[in-house]
């Protein structure tokens, strides 16, 4: 049901969330992004069902998130990978993993620190941000073209 | 089910998600940062089901993302807001669209185009960044603590 809706809406937001199409997709791409691959590594670090598992990975694979290919040289062995569509959604996690930051664990009490591997250094918090760099809050924006009602 | 499960995850992206619920959550938040406030708009902009409508604004509201206040002067007339903790999903539902402009829509086929108030240009594509506003890669970051298994 959910899907048929939001394939209906004309809007970016609503379609990238029919395509990530849950919660455990997001969280799927979260555990690819920290280098794992195979289906029994997903499996133990979301402690979720095999059945679930195996439709989130398929739908994943089908809308070009990830991508499955046999490394096995004695015989099958399946790994998941980013695509360059799936690779972009690091900013996306990201804004979510820092908002969670912020607003859920609050500040200096988060599980994780995201840092640059060439400095060491916590990576930046995202904003919204105009052409030159200038923090944009919901005020500053506008849509173009305006909505209809 | 899936509230239990996401709860027990000592992860920012987890929480993040268990708050904000489920995709209709976000098109919520959407909806009252494109200036929609009353129920009845809600309902005609998603046309999700009141049911469903009614669960998620009182989750919303319980987990601090909307406040609901009474703006009735011949009776009671509510209307929604973000609060503070709200408003700040901006960068994760502008990062949101931006995905989807690129790999729903593509490029210069999105619905909408968000602009800056002052210069009348699209805002930025947003990005994973150092200190020093150097983009980077899932290359190159990396988890500190590193993840156990």
């Amino acid at each position: 049901m959910r899907h048929t809706r939001f394939d209906k809406m004309d809007c970016s937001i609503a379609q990238s969330l029919d395509q990530i199409g849950d919660w455990w997709s997001l969280l799927i791409v979260r555990e690819v992004m920290l280098g794992k691959r195979r289906f029994s590594e997903f499996e133990s670090a979301l402690g979720i069902s095999r059945n679930i598992l195996t439709e989130r990975l398929k739908r994943l694979v089908a809308v070009d998130v990830l991508r499955k290919q046999d490394v096995g040289k004695h015989g099958p062995h399946w790994e998941y990978a980013l695509t360059e569509k799936g690779r972009d959604l690091f900013a996306v996690v990201t804004a979510l993993r820092q908002w969670g930051d912020r607003w859920v664990y609050g500040d200096g009490d988060a599980p994780v620190v995201v840092k640059d591997r060439a400095k060491g250094r916590p990576i930046a918090e995202m904003r919204v941000t105009d052409e030159d760099g200038q923090a944009l809050g919901l005020a500053d924006v506008f849509i173009d073209p305006p909505l209809r009602d």
